[in-house]
């Protein structure tokens, strides 16, 4: 990443965050090393009405992808067999569909190996592990076979008083500290933390273009607070998890880089919060049980993900 | 299904296991309606180590469908984009994947209007509301927003004393009866249940052919079993889930009319239930909270699904 | 055609160009049958200096589609392996693509089922005879099993001495006269028309939405025109064929309707014409052997098609 | 190519075909070079019945492949609209279709970039011009912008007396000689060479697995012969092109590098040439105009097809 390199903002930060090796040479799957038994029985003890929230997006063709991202194709779902009597005339008929999807282009989960910088993956491996053929050698998505922790909503659009933020808003560590406040909670290792900043309406509201830029986001600062936490993994309801345009200019997806190839943390975008926001309000609690296990696309660099939260 | 009629066992079952009109004309989710947030609570108790088993099988090329079924095509995964500087030169760089596939293909739900007979669909909506336009105008995978409840394995090989059932065994109620027995819990009302067979054993040796077919799995019989204990959805580990070729000559998918269209019960198929049964034979119980929702294609007649078992 | 039964004009017109029967009830292929081996011996004949003219604007992902017509996707190439050493390292190294494309997204033939009025298509069959499994039963892309004739270009626009038909042009019959005239050859029974209206510069100046959107286009009384003469085929140069809004309200597409379910007359769109063009102009000819056979997929309602024509 | 290093056969026959520069240091077509005006003029003055022979096979799901080579998926054609009425019930109502395809699976053109070895391809361009993101961008299939000459058949199995060559058998430039003998006319520069095994009957016949392997095919002497002819391209009905497995034990798809690499001369497969062997043997000619230009797919490594002889 020569670009960013005059930038000792960023190795700063890079080096402050670091995780190559804090689990072994060959760990694939990063912090979410963080989410032990231990973590998902305290997760479990979360749920107190057993009432569900859903986080996805729906699939469909006119999904939050603009052209704009070369190949992020929004999910194009055909039929291919309809009510087809297989087995002869009179017998019962089956539909049967197919897909074609950008892995990234709906809700999803960033596999680690989606972002590299100066040649290198997490943990120090080179970026030419991942190939056209087979995709991701390393660290693909299917490697971390399940994700289910404790998940905290830091609403630091509710935090702050505001129904969303503008796009120019840059979501810093203090955005953060404020959020824990409001939620009565303290964000715990294994922990995943969903940040909302209402950006996903804009979408919701019919303007995709919007939606995407600019975007409110993480702020390059971040990436220190959720390490310091030993957060597991972090999701928002925007398209480019961090704020876009970039804060610093010249310095285009800093977070990305800090998150997943330094750290070897997860990043999860369009999820929608708007439902939760709503029912944590109701509850007055922000952790909850959440399951949001990917496919297991083998060599996938992301995964369309239908996160759920069970309060 | 003109070429069923002349089975009396068919309409009597059929009969005796409706559901259409039981929560109204207008419901689209059946049996899932039985997953109360009272059963999430108490399926949230059911953690204990907090271990995680994952069923899903990897999505890949070489994945369980042979062609014989067309059009359901095995996952193709795609890298659109390898390590791609979209800023420009030395800026971080990303790699995006596309996969093409059935949605049926892999480890996955069927849908309610995945089958129709007698050309009704489930609460006796017309098949023809399936159509090449948008899918599954009703009841389509998008509509169970979430699926989490209280997991119970049915080990029917295990209690045998069987690592598989041979291809001709048939499921039938009192197989489920004495795997209840062996599991040492009883089947509640909005449970999901997983039936395993040890079918999946002979895909992962290899034997795709001879994985689908002959095929151990459920018998005509087993709907009325969920339907009298207000099963919620049931999975098992073979490609047709129900027994293959069928038990009554030229009764063709009588298991899928009876579940999905006449009770309106969701069905899991090729979920590998292997590493969950030496759990819970090390553990020596067999439930679990599940967390197992589908991706929200929107019109979807089935989805694939990563389900997870949380001891 | 329920809401354009008002329309006395279409039905006077369909009934005058109406072919059904003309080549037998069981005829697929329509006027492509005017093409015979006299007409093709007689195309070749119009080859004087050899030069070839590419029609097909080139297959990418930023093609003409902007998403306004569902499931027309543009072409999405893809690379399955990149020099890949298949026999192990050292040996000749491969590379593969994949693409998934709207049959009718790019440079295309409409096949004659693609669209249906009151219920039928060409030759009076039946709508339903399209389905989702197998798709056209009837009149597939597949059954002209080769496209080669005499072509003509009837320049509209350089005819009428404008560089492109403003987007509220309908191309009239006199139109068609004055492009004849201009092109001093007449249309024979077999020849394959093109009609250039210049509109595809719109897209080729990176503006995919005003291409699409007033376009120019042929008048619903072309089609009699086209009859008169015994057109084999006729191609042009915008998105929708036929001027687009419409001429007469809520009469939507009759051109198509009279084309491909009346006359039984494939129609090309989105041709570039705009080289043709120049090299008729100079060469001072616009008659040549035009060669233009679809992909055959089986039961398809179109096909990309890359034409060349020999001057 | 290092494993082939070893073979003295190879380097000589290399060095003995290259074309290397010789139409430019930036030519990116090869030997279509050799398709001059002059030669499409006497490929049209070929034209004498205008009788037209297709020589694609069908695209559909059960094409020839058979998932052997990853990733070169058959032909998956889809609907996705049917019957739509777009503009409101009773308006002319459209079908549309995708498909998802390997742009080599069925009968396709190779481009030059198909294949490198030691690092290079055509013109001695880096392998690495080829990428996830956008293809070759170096002799691409869509810079070959039409493919129109004069085509020859090379009726090897006829003029052997057979109906097709053993799968076992290697074609070689003496039965080349004697197939141009058999044909009666002399192969010249710019002419498009096909070559006849009848190995696609196998296919025809309905046997996939024995229509790759074992596969009659063109021997590695004679790259020499076609270029010695200065021939624009070759195609053949087999689907390796080669013979397969290979003559000499571990040179893998010699003819491959010898072609497409050091002379950059066009590949075609999977041509069925069966009518064309029929007609050819009727009119007792075997030269006549061929039209084959590729789908222009803008990177693609290849593209379908629909070739057809003008008699």
């Amino acid at each position: 990443m020569s670009a960013t390199t005059p930038h000792p903002a960023f190795h700063d930060l890079a080096e402050r965050v670091n995780n190559w090796g804090r689990w072994g040479a060959d760990d694939e799957i990063g912090t979410l090393n963080l989410v032990t038994d231990e973590v998902v029985r305290e997760a479990a003890a979360e749920v107190r009405t057993g009432r569900r929230i859903p986080l996805a997006l729906p699939l469909r063709q006119d999904g939050v992808q603009t052209g704009m991202i070369p190949g992020r194709v929004n999910p194009l779902h055909v039929m291919v067999q309809i009510n087809q009597e297989l087995f002869g005339p009179g017998t019962v008929a089956c539909s049967d569909d197919v897909v074609t999807m950008g892995l990234q282009a709906a809700t999803h989960w960033d596999a680690l190996p989606h972002v590299s910088h100066s040649g290198r993956l997490y943990n120090g491996r080179p970026a030419e592990t991942v190939t056209a053929h087979g995709g991701a050698a390393f660290g693909g998505i299917d490697k971390p076979r399940h994700i289910v922790s404790r998940g905290v909503l830091l609403d630091v659009a509710r935090a702050r008083g505001e129904d969303r933020l503008a796009g120019g808003h840059a979501v810093t560590p203090e955005d953060l500290d404020a959020a824990e406040e409001f939620a009565g909670t303290r964000v715990r290792a294994g922990d995943i933390v969903l940040v909302r900043t209402g950006q996903v309406q804009v979408y919701l509201a019919g303007d995709r273009e919007a939606y995407g830029y600019p975007s409110p986001g993480l702020s390059v600062r971040t990436p220190e607070w959720f390490h310091a936490r030993d957060v597991a993994a972090v999701a928002n309801d925007t398209l480019t998890f961090e704020i876009f345009p970039p804060e610093i200019e010249d310095l285009w997806l800093p977070v990305h880089a800090l998150d997943l190839v330094e750290m070897g943390m997860l990043q999860g975008q369009n999820w929608n919060l708007e439902e939760l926001s709503t029912a944590c309000g109701q509850e007055r609690r922000y952790s909850f049980l959440l399951s949001a296990t990917p496919e297991p696309f083998v060599g996938g660099t992301g995964s369309p993900v239908a996160p759920v939260a069970v309060l």
